[in-house]
């Protein structure tokens, strides 16, 4: 669907359709989310989807997970009026900060860390990603935030897959995404019937 | 000042004082802009004293630099209910992209790259970054837009340094950031007074 002329629509996550598939061949993701935001009703319609279950006044702070995470959690943080910290990959930092383990959605083991004056015991924070695939990344941060005792207020992204680390953050958090329940076995497989027939919608 | 009892005032730019300086010494940067985002007062003062030139509807698309950019770009383009397009480092989008180099504050050679679906000529982009420092990253920014036939409406940062790139800047562009003018010569010289008595304002 062409940016241009993308008619945003009433339908829940018609803007799924703005998602760009990859045209570069392997070692690249499997689709572009971020061709979504270009859109300024459907970025504007995305906030709004996932904020949804986070309306009641029960977020105290937005973390986003470095680097496409940090787009809809600033967007949210300023939705919602609150602040926003930063949960980036390890070394940037030159202040204080806490770090943690874990494996990304390629395999790879990293490094993940926050600044320490950001949270305090009891503080609810909203932990935000452009999307959880293996949830290893989504994971450490939900560390991050406990190990300093933060209160998990919810996870969101565009998608949560069904992965084992997406279901268990599911089960366990307060969650919100975009994708309407009989898209998630094609996100799950990281395939899209056609996009020329899902961009027809 | 401690970000809990942090108390915002009306004067312009108090937020700056939110700000932390390294303490991790050589191989990181002087100070981490970052830690006003946490307060949501400073945040949304932060945001507006950026949007202020811009409020007259001369922004049709808001641009944020990978990776801290796009922290104020997307809360900007969700305050000016704009799209907001990601300016990233090269290698990392799967779709179509156009690429520019740029030298890095640090001195190093890299490449920017942002999709190419998202700019039309006449599109006017209003360009975000955390920090312009030597402003060759911003210069960059600029290239890719006007490249592609879209019009620079501005550039946006905590702070644009004095410096040749950042002077260029300023020369040419529309443009905004939240340092008042005493304090500039501590920002270009990467130095303040001493963060206590800044503190203490």
């Amino acid at each position: 669907m062409d940016l241009r002329h993308a008619i945003a629509s009433p339908e829940r996550g018609w803007y799924l359709k703005l998602m760009a598939p990859n045209v570069k061949g392997p070692g690249h993701a499997w689709l572009d989310p971020s061709r979504l935001y270009c859109h300024p009703q459907a970025l504007q319609d995305c906030i709004e989807d996932l904020v949804q279950p986070f309306q009641d006044g029960a977020v105290d702070l937005v973390a986003g997970i470095d680097a496409m995470g940090f787009i809809l959690g600033a967007a949210i943080a300023s939705f919602l009026q609150k602040g926003f910290v930063a949960i980036r990959k390890a070394g940037h930092l030159c202040v204080e900060t806490i770090a943690q383990p874990y494996r990304d959605y390629s395999g790879r083991d990293k490094l993940m860390e926050m600044r320490t004056d950001a949270i305090v015991p009891g503080l609810r924070v909203l932990l935000v990603d452009q999307w959880v695939e293996t949830g290893g990344t989504m994971r450490a941060a939900v560390r991050l935030v406990e190990e300093q005792g933060g209160v998990v207020a919810g996870v969101a992204a565009v998608c949560i897959e069904d992965s084992e680390g997406g279901s268990w953050l599911k089960k366990h958090y307060k969650w919100a995404h975009c994708v309407l329940p009989h898209l998630m076995p094609q996100f799950n497989a990281h395939y899209l019937d056609s996009f020329q027939a899902f961009d027809a919608t």
